[in-house]
């Protein structure tokens, strides 16, 4: 096969999230409630909601900027390309791209939908159970429902409340929606650990409905960075690889034995790293059970359980490609990253091609699309003919879209670059600020 | 080649310190405060020094007996195989394993010298820099000159004042040592990060001696543990991979662009997660460095840079040794581990070769003695015969040598395993206790 013959589903994007989003998605009694966005006198927009603002419209999204602008955080929809926000646009960007499918992660809300759980635990439980059935519902009608065939949805979870997390994988998997988001260390959002009974209602009916639980890098867990005047490419070149922690935690929980028809993404960890983890977690396992009386229904291996269990993925990984059969070809699916920086949008066939050299036409099937279509309930050919899915004839349909790099797209500067580089402290700062603070209404424009 | 045929030196093993180690190595001055090892009346020993009791003298020590018995932390030398703390009977367990040459760590004043480095930012310096001038000494003469070639010695650092790390780093070179070790974090001790000045004099000497920095695991860096009620395997897992966050700092440092006959070893790290790390901080650069701004000097990419300082080692570890040519063959170095419980002893030359299929004798060469002759300024030919350094030919030496396993061992139980198995916050527990506590002579046997 060639480049073009492939077929792309990406199980990792990113969704801006519209003005009109909350339009028709709340009763009576929550509508004048919903979040707003507001163009403030600085030119820049925030989210309102419950008199806080929350100014990450565009968190990192990036794409269709020059590299020398990644590092400018967005601060308004019109500095971000509509793609971003627009679900017709990013239609056009995903043919440009050659992608046919496209798993969307939240902004605003937070990764596991924390926008609205930080309020349930102030004692709102009730408005923040409605805001985040009304997101649910607009993701999966107003955002993938709007193009059959080409988005995989994903639901946020009420984290606050188990029996609601339950109810709510029940009420989205009735609508399609087989996907899910999960912290990748509950407890660093006050949550209990894997270690407990405390999720099991939650493992419980997304094994039951065969919901997959995706869990984000940055969902959770901190890293140990020693220096925030370090350079930033240290946070960011070590932030994927938090989710081996993650991987070790799920593997030696117990609940893969309790739920055994439960499957849990590692969204953005990457596979490269996989081998070497799997061996060592079966190293640890074999060399110290003996003493540790830890261990897994009918003799299975760590890596067995890991599997079985677990779907990884890649944005452009060549090691990892290349030890597929360590890995295991079967759990290995594919991510853009659009828009965030770490993106190959928009050339993502040409850099997963080089990645491919001498791989077989059904390894590359499996990773490409295969697994992600039966790990996530998705069948796009239903749709959309299988010979108009591929990135030629994708690619072919998207003559109108404007490639040509953005130049001052606009935003807050990263950085002084006082030591000469950007820190990792410049970005904390930059992330700090996302978080929601008072609004007054005099900063309207 | 066959089994028989390799050469193994073991860049990572450890030393518990013998009683008698402290003797002719003080100042009348200071020979009477020297650390004493106390029979205790509850049948342990500990290490007194200053009134204060340090518990671990074989911490996780556990070569020569059975896995079940892998968790009982020994609290006494009787309970140790004396090739933990006798050079004669270790070097019977290395001929034993088909082992030549060994670089020990040290056990009682951890891996980097803070036993002494408390009492020397106490007000104590003057104390501090003498114990540790005759620890190192005690090492190279004592424990590594008894057996010319049998070891690669290696200096713990006076960390709390740079200008006497350089000066030990020197007057240790000129006794034959050219590795010290240093830590993974030395924020995580109280000490500045690799992103300042702080720390260049210790690096000038070691650059200008050719003397390898061996950063071990767990020498400063805590883990994202999520709960102490969490199967310990999960601990175990997830303690090398903690070297990947510090060979992200070592490599966006100034570091090695500031000194570059610098190299570092980074000690039980295992090596399958290096093709990853690699592609992944080159991919970090290329993709990021137009806004961040850093740069690496000549046009180099973070992973020639990390290739020509940075040196990796390992156990048993088959996707690494699969993909050595991404790692870097060069930088790759072999660990036994002895007495820990990771360990492959006295199955060594066995676990390994079965990683070694269809691997050239050259690359074999390279990663089981060559690299880390060449890298620690090793020649052990000088002292041997080459044709007896073999595992055949060290193994044929070591017939009186008795490898049954040890039952009953002794040692503390390490849970009350209520929960079914061993958790994390019994090994926690466990190793808290090893810290020094006042010794109240009454407790004295």
């Amino acid at each position: 096969m060639q480049m073009n013959d492939m077929i792309l589903v990406s199980v990792d994007d990113h969704v801006c999230e519209p003005p009109d989003m909350w339009e028709g998605r709340l009763s009576a009694q929550w509508k004048d409630r919903a979040p707003r966005l507001v163009h403030k006198q600085d030119g820049s927009d925030v989210w309102v909601f419950e008199g806080q603002q929350i100014p990450n419209v565009g968190l990192n999204a990036v794409a269709g900027r020059r590299p020398e602008e990644y590092g400018m955080e967005p601060t308004a929809l019109s500095q971000l390309r509509p793609g971003c926000f627009d679900v017709g646009a990013r239609i056009g960007d995903m043919n440009a791209n050659g992608v046919l499918g496209s798993l969307c992660f939240p902004t605003v809300p937070g990764f596991v939908g924390e926008l609205f759980g930080r309020h349930a635990k102030a004692g709102n439980p009730e408005l923040a159970i409605a805001m985040l059935r009304a997101y649910n519902d607009w993701h999966i009608d107003g955002w993938c429902g709007r193009h059959p065939g080409r988005f995989i949805p994903l639901a946020i979870p009420p984290m606050w409340d188990t029996a609601e997390m339950a109810r709510e994988v029940h009420r989205v998997a009735k609508k399609g929606c087989h996907a899910i988001t999960f912290a990748d260390t509950p407890g660093g959002l006050g949550y209990p650990s894997l270690h407990s009974d405390h999720w099991d209602p939650f493992w419980k009916a997304c094994a039951d409905e065969g919901t997959v639980v995706c869990i984000h890098i940055g969902s959770g867990t901190g890293m140990n960075l020693q220096d925030p005047t370090a350079p930033v490419e240290i946070m960011i070149a070590s932030t994927p690889i938090t989710l081996f922690n993650c991987a070790t935690e799920l593997v030696f929980s117990s609940i893969f034995s309790k739920f055994p028809g439960l499957k849990i993404a590692l969204s953005e960890g990457g596979i490269g790293w996989i081998p070497y983890f799997l061996e060592r977690i079966d190293y640890v396992h074999e060399h110290h059970h003996r003493w540790t009386l830890h261990g897994f229904p009918n003799g299975k291996k760590p890596s067995d359980v890991f599997r079985e269990h677990v779907i990884t993925c890649f944005i452009d990984d060549a090691a990892g490609v290349r030890n597929r059969d360590l890995v295991g070809i079967d759990t290995i699916t594919w991510e853009c990253d659009y828009p965030h920086s770490d993106s190959t949008w928009p050339l993502s066939p040409e850099k997963l091609w080089a990645s491919l050299v001498g791989v077989p036409d059904d390894d590359i099937h499996k990773m490409t699309w295969r697994n992600a279509a039966k790990q996530f309930q998705y069948d796009p050919f239903k749709h959309i003919p299988k010979e108009q899915c591929t990135v030629g004839a994708l690619r072919a349909q998207a003559k109108g879209v404007d490639l040509t790099p953005r130049i001052g797209g606009g935003g807050k500067q990263p950085s002084d670059y006082a030591r000469g580089y950007c820190t990792i402290g410049d970005i904390m700062k930059q992330m700090a600020t996302a978080f929601s603070t008072p609004f007054d209404s005099e900063e309207r424009r």
